[in-house]
């Protein structure tokens, strides 16, 4: 089968690669119907980070269950189903907790598993999942979604989870006023997670007058392109004096966490979900002095997706939206470009 | 009047003032029945921080009105109120959201006002209050309090507002488990607080047999004696293999802040109102990697009293009891080299 494998900085490759079977019980091969290029692969790709040896990548896909250990009874043969971005246990006290994401026997896509064994990136034809009830999240009902559903679903993966996970780090709610820092595919998810959480009010910070208008088609009733110390000003003044009950960092950056922080109102909070790239440390004396909670890290994506998905199916949100550019697996370099030259917002792949 | 004046590290005198009266039509004054010692007077009292000239100290009272001004209609001659540790104007952004401490017009206690008139301190006779009906509380249907319910009116004003602000942070609620670090007066209050909001698990973490006693009489079900690695460990024995879902930091140095953020799960809460001593800034990869959500600062005690007062006053809380030692004004001297000396927990001062 093919999968994409990254081999260096710029150096994204399309290989073949055996195609996965049950190794345990508790796996689940899953055949990839999409899959996407994350923000986040751009940082191993732009260099930043570790580099190491060639490895399979990403971590966001939906399909068909092709295959399943003994041990799985809950998932069959034929389920459509969403991977998030993490494979997790179900059962530890995190799991328990719903904080799969710190499970106690996590596994990452493109890595390898517990006992060392491989597990496919995500952006390939198929993969073995590890403790696949723990991991999947069969979308009952459905088995062929058509190319906008399919979008949709896929997001639940990280995107729409992650942006979710900003905003409910940021303690949104009915009635309050939201910043999104960033515009990028979580951050314009963060603007329609906050929508749905029932903010009255959402500023989202943007440049780029594509991603301004998918932020306005989300829910954004604002758009505020200056940053800085005018980018404050700017919100302040939106907000009739008063900065915001709830900001969304969805950058990762010094420059946006500070942003995140100067935008937030005394006693108001924050959620960051961009990978702090190299960040500053968080000022205890600024939170102090305002009174602002800080929150977030990698979203729980297997435990919001159930709400999500309801939503999604229900036709209630569209977050598929995010992707404007599907391209076939095989091009996933040229993906990975459009990406980073900000030429797409974010890439779909077929395999 | 007599009133505590600061005049360098270690230098507490009592000394003759001029009697505070009404300056402005929004000013009340209080004449005072109890004020105390706060850990954060400890401060500037051990030479950390700026040490300026000498200064009015004390921003914990209650009494009773003896004059208002003009506009003032809420209050009346003879109503006794508590002071919140700061004074707030009750009207601007920041107050209608809650967070007084905030508040545009701020004044401190022991300073100047907006106006550059003098305000006193609160460990003394009498205090002029600007802002007073942003300011003060009213408990209703009492005039004289006895020895007791003072000392419980009385941690209104900061300690058990401080505390509940902890634990309300820390996002206690009923089912939490929750360790509380510091064992100082609001790390007791803390341990009252997350009792009152229905944690069914709260550690203390305490050395002293006194306060561990007092921790007990609160609701701690646990106390742990040992600090670092050492005390994680024992947290996670005590709470089945997981770390806590909350945590309330109320001490405000770089070990305590450590401390408990190594006693925080994965997905949980932590809490800190710990006057920031120069502590360290807030690692965001930690929080990012575990989840963690990080609140605190200053106490909106304006805010907090009204369902404070309430358990008080019903006599469903007591945390008057964290004053184990009362002095008269005269002794204020005594009172601090008592607290700094870990002699007292908390020292009540009498007029």
């Amino acid at each position: 089968m093919r999968a994409t494998i990254i081999h260096g900085p710029g150096d994204i490759r399309v290989e073949e690669r055996d195609y996965p079977s049950v190794i345990r019980a508790t796996d689940a091969v899953v055949k990839v119907t999409a899959s996407c290029v994350c923000g986040s692969d751009l940082w191993p790709y732009r260099g930043v980070g570790k580099a190491g040896a060639p490895k399979a990548i990403g971590h966001e896909f939906v399909g068909v269950i092709e295959a399943v250990g003994d041990d799985v009874t809950k998932l069959v043969v034929g389920d459509f189903v969403i991977a998030p971005f993490v494979d997790s246990c179900g059962a530890c006290p995190q799991c328990v907790n719903g904080v799969t994401v710190a499970c106690d026997h996590l596994t990452s896509w493109g890595s390898t598993d517990e006992n060392g064994d491989y597990v496919e990136g995500g952006q390939g034809e198929a993969v073995r999942v590890p403790q696949a009830e723990g991991t999947l999240r069969k979308v009952e009902g459905v088995t062929e979604p058509d190319a906008e559903l399919t979008a949709s679903l896929l997001t639940l993966s990280d995107v729409m989870s992650t942006g979710h996970h900003a905003a409910v780090t940021a303690r949104v709610g009915p009635g309050r006023t939201v910043v999104v820092v960033g515009d990028g595919a979580v951050g314009l998810c963060g603007v329609l997670a906050a929508k749905r959480l029932g903010a009255t009010r959402i500023i989202a910070m943007s440049r780029h007058e594509d991603r301004q208008a998918l932020a306005r088609e989300f829910g954004a009733t604002d758009i505020v392109a200056e940053r800085g110390d005018d980018g404050v000003a700017r919100i302040r003044e939106l907000l009739g004096g008063v900065l915001a009950d709830s900001v969304l960092e969805c950058v990762g950056t010094k420059e946006s966490m500070d942003q995140a922080l100067r935008s937030t109102r005394p006693g108001g909070s924050l959620g960051f979900v961009g990978v702090p790239a190299g960040g500053p440390e968080i000022p205890i004396r600024y939170l102090f002095a305002n009174n602002i909670s800080v929150g977030g890290g990698m979203a729980p994506a297997h435990t919001y997706i159930p709400e999500l998905l309801e939503d999604v199916l229900a036709g209630r949100i569209h977050p598929g939206k995010v992707f404007d550019v599907v391209m076939p697996l095989d091009e996933a370099a040229e993906a990975y470009r459009a990406m980073d030259e900000r030429r797409a917002i974010k890439v779909l792949l077929r395999p």
